[in-house]
């Protein structure tokens, strides 16, 4: 599946999450990841950022798509990520 | 459609960016809007958008899909927006 994945994560963490992120997806933006993951795959990366944030302060949303068939990603200004991956 | 809009905008004019998305989308988490939204008033949004951002510094992606059929959205942690709108 395709996710896309934001983070809004108190400063002493964020390193660790952006680097856990890194491990299974592709960053895009401050905050911002996307890529494909199995289902298993993001089970872990669930399991593992729940570990690492407070959850009476951090947040991250997961929007998970079967398929991007009918997706469409814009960039208004600069593109942060340089590989200019589109799906 | 429905659509997720992400920025990562300068702080002189991230207010004003803000704003603007306000009136077009709901607001779920810093720097992450969501909503459904016509086509026109995404044209709209897309062009005011353009004239508030500064082209060589700042980033918006918006994600847009044709309908949320077959997505799912989940959060982990604090839900920054106590609405709980969830599609």
């Amino acid at each position: 599946m395709f996710v896309i994945l934001v983070y809004d994560i108190g400063e002493k963490r964020v390193n660790k999450v952006l680097k856990k992120c890194r491990q299974y997806l592709t960053w895009v933006q401050n905050s911002v990841f996307e890529g494909e993951i199995t289902e298993g795959s993001l089970k872990k990366l669930k399991m593992e950022l729940g570990r690492i944030i407070e959850k009476q302060e951090d947040s991250i949303i997961i929007y998970a798509f079967e398929n991007t068939r009918y997706s469409n990603r814009e960039i208004i200004g600069l593109e942060k990520n340089s590989l200019g991956i589109i799906f």
